[in-house]
C-alpha cells in the first residue's frame, strides 16, 4: 500500500483558533483510493524547519503533498525551500507572469510587481494552472516519489488535486477502491451496538469496521477495499443491511442522512404534516427541520413557548395541569403536543419541556430531566428522558430523542 | 524565546474526520505564557515513524508534548516508544498498580490484567496524576529539554497540564504575560474594519492585530505580550478603547461575547421581555437566544410560523397583507412583528421572513431576500437585506441581522 504525508504550510495554522482542514479533505480522496496518509505535519513560515521537513517526508513516504505559502508576499516561503529541499533550481516562466498580467487586467487592476515571484517554477515540475487563484501548483515526480505542492485556499486546491494529480495517484495506487458507508443508531449505546454487531462484522475481514459515539447517537462506520467500485459497495451493502436487520429500528439511516431528514422523508413520503411545541429546546427543534431544504412541504408550525403564560395562552395548556404537575411533567408535554395539534390542524405533533441547566434542577427533577409529548388524530402520549451533558448536550439530545420518538411512531403508526 | 513542538499520537487522528483539537487548546495555553509552537504533528500508531517523529522533536524545540496512545491495549505505543527514542527503560511502578486495581474496585470492577500496561513509566519522569483516568502522564527533564507526555482524552490532559506543567513552563519561559482580548464588529465588511482602525492598531507595536470575518460578524482579535498581566491588560483594554470608540455602534462586544449574550444582556438590564417570529430561520434564532442559561428572564415565546396560514392564524398576519406583498415582505415581517407582540405582551417583538434557498428566488426577490420586523410600544418597522450564501449561511445571517437590528433599537431608544 502506498503511503502518503501531508505537510500544512503557514504560521497561521499554529495558532489556538486555526485548524488545518486541508488535510481531512485530502486524507479523504488518498483513502478512497487506497492510498493511506501516514503523517501529518503543520509546520510555520519557517525556513529552517521547513527544508527539514519536506526532506524527511520525502525519505519515509512516497506520496508528500504540501499546502500553503504560495502567495506573492515575503512570507510566503514554499516556492523557495521546497526547491531547496530537493535541491533543484526555481525557474522562471513568462508565460505564467502573463497569464498573471492578463488575470489583474480583467479585474480592472494593474499587477503589483510583487507577484511576479508567482512566476518561479521548480525545475522540472509539472505546472498545475489555478484558474482559482494566482498561485500554480507544482508536481515534481523523482524516483518512485512524488511531490506534490498546492495552495493554501481549498477552493483552489481541491480542483487542482482532483484534475491533475488524483488520476495521477489512482493510476499509481493500482486499481483499488475504497468505499464507506456510515450506519446512525439512536436509543442503544456504543457497547450496546457493538456487542450486537460484532459478530457479524467480524465476519469481513476486507471491511473495517468503527463505532463512535456523537452527542446523540451512535455511529456505524464501514471502509471496504476491493479491485472493483462495484466489488466494494456490494460487501458494503451486504454488511450493511445485516446490522441494520439486527438493530432493526434503532437503526435510523443507512446512508449518512441526518435525524431530521430521515424525520422529513417519513413525513413527505406519507403526505403528512407537522408542527411542534418546544419549551427547553427553544427553537432547535425546528432549526433542525427547517435545515433541510424542502421542509416546507410537511411542516408548517412551531410554538416556542418558553414561558408558561406563552404554553397557557398559546398551546391552551390548561393553567391547572401546570399548577399541580409543574411545567416539566408529562401531563404539560402532552397538553402541549395537544395544543400545538388543535391549532395547526397537523397530522403529527411533538412537544418539548424539561430542565436544561445548568441552573432549575431539583431532587426530583434533576437537570436533563425532559419530558417528549406526541399527538396524532387518536392519541396523545409521552415519555421522559433523563439526559447527560451540560445545557448545549441536554438541548441537543432532548432535540434527537423528540425527533427519533416520533420517527418510531410514524413506523409503527405504518404496521 | 522558548519553542515547542505538539505530536498527537493515534491513527483514528489521521483519517478524513478526526481533528487534532488537544494541539489548538495547548498552543493557546503556551502562547499566553509566551511560548511559541513550531510545529504540530500527527503519527499514527506507527512505531518506526513516532519513534523518528520523537527524537527529531527534541532536536529541533525545547518543549515536546504528546498526546494520546497511553491506553492499555496493543495498539497505544506510546510508552514504549517514547523510552525508546530517548535510550530510557520503562520502569515498573506497583503503587501506580495499586491505584488502579483500587480505581476499578470502586466502579465496581475487577482489573483487567492488560491495564498493568499503564504502570510502566519512563526511568527518571516526573509522574502525572490523572484523577480522570487510567493512564497517568510524564514529564521527563533533561539538558535544557523537557518532553511531556499526556493522555489523549481533553478532560484528561488539560487538568494534568494546567496543574503539573504550567507552572513549570512559565518558570522556564520567565515572566511574559500574553494576554488576548476579542472585538466583534456587525455591520461592516472586513476591509471597511481594517480601513478604519489600521491608522489606530498599527500605533501600538506590542499588540498583534488580526481581523477576520466569521459568518456574519468581524472578529478583531489583539494579542498584548509584557513584563507584567497589568502592563498586558492595560495596553490592550486601551488599544480596546480607541477602537470601540472608532467604530462607534457597529462594535457590539468586547470581551468575545456571541450576539445572543449582548442582546440578552441589554434586555436583561433593562428589565426588558422578547417574543420573536420567525419564518425562514425556522427557530435558529429562539434557538440561540435560549442557549444563554437564564434566558427565560426576558424571552418569553416564539412562534415559527413556516406556513401561511400559521402567519395568519398564529399571528394574526392579515390573509389581503400576504396575498398583496407575498409572505417575505416588509408589510408581513412587519405584521409578523406586531402579531406576536400583541400575542405576548412583550415590550420588544423581532420577526424574520425570508427566502433562504437553495429554490424560491425569483429576479425581483432572489434567495437571500430577507426582511426584519421590529415592533415596541411606540414603533412597527422593518428592513430589507440580501444576504450571500447557501441555505446553511443565509439562516445564520439573517438570524444574526435580526438580533443587531434588536440591539440598535434598543441602544437607539437610550438615548
Amino acid at each position: 500500500m502506498l503511503t502518503a504525508e501531508i505537510i500544512a504550510i503557514g504560521s497561521e495554522l499554529l495558532t489556538p483558533e486555526k485548524v488545518d482542514t486541508n488535510s481531512l479533505w485530502l486524507t479523504g480522496k488518498l483513502n478512497e483510493i487506497g492510498i493511506e496518509v501516514k503523517l501529518k505535519i503543520v509546520v510555520g513560515d519557517d525556513e529552517l524547519r521547513l527544508e527539514e521537513t519536506i526532506r524527511d517526508a520525502l525519505k519515509r513516504s512516497d506520496i508528500v503533498i504540501s499546502t500553503g505559502g504560495l502567495g506573492p508576499t515575503e512570507d510566503d516561503i514554499t516556492r523557495k525551500i521546497s526547491a531547496k529541499a530537493i535541491d533543484r533550481e526555481l525557474v522562471y516562466h513568462t508565460e505564467i507572469e502573463a497569464d498573471l498580467r492578463e488575470r489583474f487586467r480583467k479585474w480592472g487592476r494593474e499587477m503589483p510587481e510583487i507577484n511576479k515571484r508567482q512566476a518561479f517554477v521548480i525545475d522540472g515540475a509539472e505546472i498545475l494552472p489555478n484558474p482559482n487563484g494566482s498561485a500554480v501548483g507544482m508536481c515534481v515526480e523523482f524516483a518512485s516519489k512524488i511531490f506534490v505542492i498546492l495552495p493554501g485556499p481549498p477552493r483552489e486546491n481541491k480542483p487542482m488535486f482532483e484534475n491533475f494529480i488524483l488520476p495521477k495517484l489512482r493510476e499509481m495506487a493500482g486499481e483499488i477502491y475504497v468505499k464507506r458507508k456510515m450506519l446512525k443508531v439512536s436509543g442503544l449505546g456504543e457497547s450496546a451496538v457493538d456487542e450486537a454487531v460484532a459478530p457479524i462484522y467480524t465476519a469481513y475481514e476486507n471491511v473495517q469496521t468503527s463505532i463512535l459515539f456523537n452527542k446523540s447517537e451512535i455511529e456505524v462506520h464501514l471502509m471496504a477495499q476491493a479491485k472493483t467500485e462495484t466489488e466494494a459497495e456490494s460487501v458494503l451493502d451486504e454488511l450493511a443491511g445485516k446490522i441494520a436487520e439486527k438493530l432493526g429500528i434503532a437503526v435510523f439511516s443507512t446512508n449518512g442522512e441526518a435525524m431530521e431528514e430521515v424525520v422529513g422523508q417519513l413525513l413527505a413520503g406519507r403526505g403528512k404534516t407537522l408542527s411542534i411545541a418546544e419549551s427547553c429546546t427553544g427553537g432547535l427543534i425546528g432549526e433542525r427541520l427547517t435545515d433541510v431544504a424542502g421542509s416546507s412541504k410537511y411542516f408548517i408550525e412551531g410554538a416556542v413557548t418558553y414561558a408558561n403564560d406563552a404554553k397557557i395562552r398559546t398551546l391552551n395548556v390548561p393553567k391547572e395541569v401546570i399548577e399541580a404537575n409543574g411545567a416539566v411533567s408529562a401531563p404539560t408535554a402532552e397538553a402541549m403536543a395537544k395544543g400545538i395539534r388543535d391549532r395547526s390542524g397537523t397530522d403529527f405533533a411533538i412537544s418539548v419541556t424539561g430542565i436544561a441547566g445548568p441552573d432549575g434542577g431539583t431532587e426530583e427533577k434533576p437537570v436533563g430531566t425532559v419530558f417528549i409529548g406526541y399527538a396524532d388524530a387518536k392519541q396523545v402520549k409521552s415519555k421522559k428522558f433523563i439526559l447527560p451533558g451540560d445545557r448545549y448536550l441536554v438541548r441537543w439530545r432532548a432535540s434527537s430523542a423528540a425527533l427519533d420518538y416520533l420517527r418510531r411512531q410514524i413506523l409503527k403508526n405504518d404496521e
